[in-house]
């Protein structure tokens, strides 16, 4: 009878790539559009962004940060000024070259990033010492012509958030990189109850500009890696293209210090790969737009006092709440909160009421739990909440460990992937060349390498060639 | 001593035009970008911005819609399905024609406004009656080619959100349009103080493909009109051409009931030309996103210990306050809080400490005012923020009030705006060629049409033609 509505998804251990679309479907999450690699946020897709917007952006404005908003549109000319960066995105940019029925002089890119017209900006009003740091972001759309896309996880157009800030000094500059670093990381803990890791990308992975990329990547379910937040540092690189030229303490010119770092509506699709199931979405309750659904099952006066009663405590005690009064079963009502992945479900019968009983159940495990009518409601709510929040991350922490191997050879690492990919750790030279070469294992990359106090001495020499190794990488496919 | 900084600001009656530059770049709302006309939203435009998207989602949400995000591009095809809207808009789109390196098959279009991708998504969920209403909203960046461009009252990319709802029925399509209407007009009135008026546009002016516009208008301190925000009926013009199809209760086909709703970016433009003055920007308390600022005029421990100790109760009753301890002076400080149209300064120096005074000065009529140091700070601040609101509000419609004309013929129309432009109310027999001349004052157009209860009877006949009346229209010369 819970199954009504989530018959639809194909199982997770058959189809992965099938049971995450069948799951976006199902929960509403987004659809595919008419414009190619595009998609449309659902209201439910959509609140789940919000919630991550409002407790991100919470986060920004506590570190000092400020909200700005840049063009849409960057003239061609602008564009090309760092050399890295054009390179970089060239080939997955749009271009409009044709406004109020004319042939533009000159083409406009839409953003696929703003570096350029922050540091455009940033050279007209940073002057003096005194007027720095900007510590600025902004909420955007932002445009990449990729070519194969998947709802959330990739697609041409995304939402998103990218802070650039500028310093007067290298150290508070990579300060910065790092803080920024430790906010998406508590985030992807906290809230997420993603156990994601962190760690700098090699130089092959950084991004197109930066002198070096801080990285939060997390573990899917089916063992692929997800880049699932970046932080740069960008030194004086662009500061020098841009011009973006201050007078320092000594009264002498200098070239800013700048930072960049964004996270993505990206975060969607780990949610859904890191914690959903064969019933359809799981949330952790932090997260959750709506966090408990009251399930009258049959109309009765009874039935509705206590289900107002419990809606009003609840949403006193700011736990979103709802009451699902629509006019249709009440299995289908279970299985929808489900797919929905609604953190706690109450239901409220006539029968269970004559015995002065209440069911509650937690999505998570979907296990009942039976409670006395006159239960403190909040406090089981609130307790179950975070037990439910705990083993989420919990289970993902268990299944990431799992997950986790380590390859002293080629030979090793091309075993592990083809039976049970995951996160690969292993030694490395510090060669571009033998990244490449690890590559050719069903394209197998270096995610990350860790900070020293996660380093780990797995072995001398190189897992590919042989040769010295430098540091311990974490290695693994990506979506 | 107050005027360091706001002396760059040219006087409003001099100039207006370069009053309302000058007080965007002195209170630093916003800067021109390499971006041809596009602006730069810096933090305190933006904040504003924030605020206004804070209680209008609110709002939003009260009344049962939920937030959406559809894509920024539009394929040809699609956009053309709908004849009058592509002819209203064709003028000043921008086009894709490159992505990813490649001529598109397809120019893609960037949205000027969305009814296309809400009807196209619209009809592939609603099936039947049992799936309306649909109540969506979203928040974005839209674009329209415009030649010339002002900050925030015209530019070619603007932030704005856009309500797009379908209905079973006529009655209930049209109930939304006109509960929108007033969810945007209390909003004006409650929030920004600002009297705008409301009516119906008249066909020649309402939106492209609307059965019928509804209309916020408001009066510049210049006299010059500014549409502030629109609601409109469709009926089932975009259901026809997008095959927004249902099953009715009937069990018969039908076209579902359609209306869009938005407001924009221009609302920050309207605050300023409505209540800010030669000292620059004045912000209503319920809208600005800082309402008290604290400045110690010496640092001494008495001083700071005060400030602390306001700043604290301040805030702990979400009244938004700061305390400015950057290393100006004091006048600077004074003068810098007043450009900003920070609504409450409170002043704290050691002399009048001594005394047992405090100094606190509201920004609307810039007076002083002494108050005791053991006053009830909360108390104080709260009713002098609600006298600030009321009395913008009244100031505004006193303004409105007076700039309100009566006109009975061309003669008097165009005297009226040769000598200071404004509301005219004058009849009209409801025919286009009539609009067509009038518009040759100096660009008067109709601003509305009032709705039933507030219609005048000013006289019998056309102000233009002569011809009966059909109804009383409010006229006026717009940005």
């Amino acid at each position: 009878m819970n199954d009504i509505q989530n018959k639809a998804i194909t199982k997770r251990d058959v189809d992965f790539a099938k049971w995450y679309t069948d799951v976006v479907r199902a929960a509403r999450l987004a659809t595919y559009s008419n414009t190619k690699g595009c998609i449309v946020f659902e209201p439910n897709g959509y609140a789940i962004w919000e919630r991550m917007q409002s407790v991100l952006d919470n986060e920004f404005k506590k570190t000092g940060h400020q909200n700005v908003y840049m063009p849409l549109l960057i003239p061609e000319n602008l564009m090309n000024k760092e050399g890295e960066l054009v390179n970089g995105f060239a080939p997955e940019v749009a271009w409009v070259t044709v406004g109020g029925q004319k042939e533009l002089d000159e083409r406009l890119c839409i953003r696929p990033t703003s570096e350029t017209l922050f540091s455009d900006y940033y050279s007209t009003v940073v002057k003096s010492y005194r007027d720095l740091p900007k510590l600025y972001n902004q909420w955007c759309n932002v445009l990449r012509w990729e070519k194969e896309t998947r709802p959330f996880l990739r697609s041409r157009e995304f939402l998103w958030q990218e802070g650039h800030t500028v310093h007067e000094t290298k150290e508070e500059a990579e300060k910065e990189t790092l803080q920024m670093l430790n906010v998406y990381n508590d985030f992807f803990h906290n809230y997420l109850a993603i156990p994601s890791i962190v760690g700098k990308k090699t130089d092959k992975e950084k991004f197109a500009g930066a002198e070096y990329t801080y990285t939060v990547e997390s573990l899917m379910y089916n063992g692929v890696s997800l880049q699932s937040g970046t932080s740069h540092y960008f030194g004086q690189k662009f500061s020098r293209a841009y011009d973006i030229k201050f007078v320092n303490r000594e009264n002498k010119f200098d070239y800013a210090y700048q930072t960049s770092w964004g996270v993505t509506t990206r975060m969607i699709g780990a949610l859904i790969m890191v914690h959903s199931d064969d019933y359809g979405l799981v949330l952790p309750p932090k997260i959750a737009p709506r966090q408990v659904v009251i399930i009258p099952i049959k109309d009765t006066l009874e039935v509705n006092d206590l289900a107002n009663k419990y809606l009003d405590e609840l949403n006193r005690n700011n736990i979103i709440s709802y009451i699902d009064n629509t006019n249709k079963s009440a299995g289908f009502k279970f299985a929808e909160a489900e797919v929905n992945g609604i953190p706690v479900r109450i239901e409220i019968g006539p029968r269970d009421l004559e015995n002065g009983k209440v069911t509650i159940v937690r999505r998570d495990t979907r296990e009942k739990i039976e409670i006395d009518v006159n239960s403190d409601i909040v406090n089981i709510v609130n307790n179950l909440m975070n037990e439910i929040q705990d083993n989420l991350y919990n289970r993902a922490l268990e299944r990431r460990n799992k997950q986790t191997y380590v390859a002293h050879n080629l030979e090793e690492m091309t075993n592990i992937m083809n039976e049970h990919p995951g996160f690969i750790k292993a030694m490395w030279c510090g060669n571009h060349e033998c990244e490449t070469k690890i590559k050719e294992i069903k394209g197998t990359k270096s995610r990350c390498i860790p900070f020293d106090e996660e380093q780990e001495h797995i072995d001398d020499k190189c897992v590919c060639c042989g040769k010295p190794a430098k540091e311990m990488v974490i290695w693994g496919i990506q979506y």
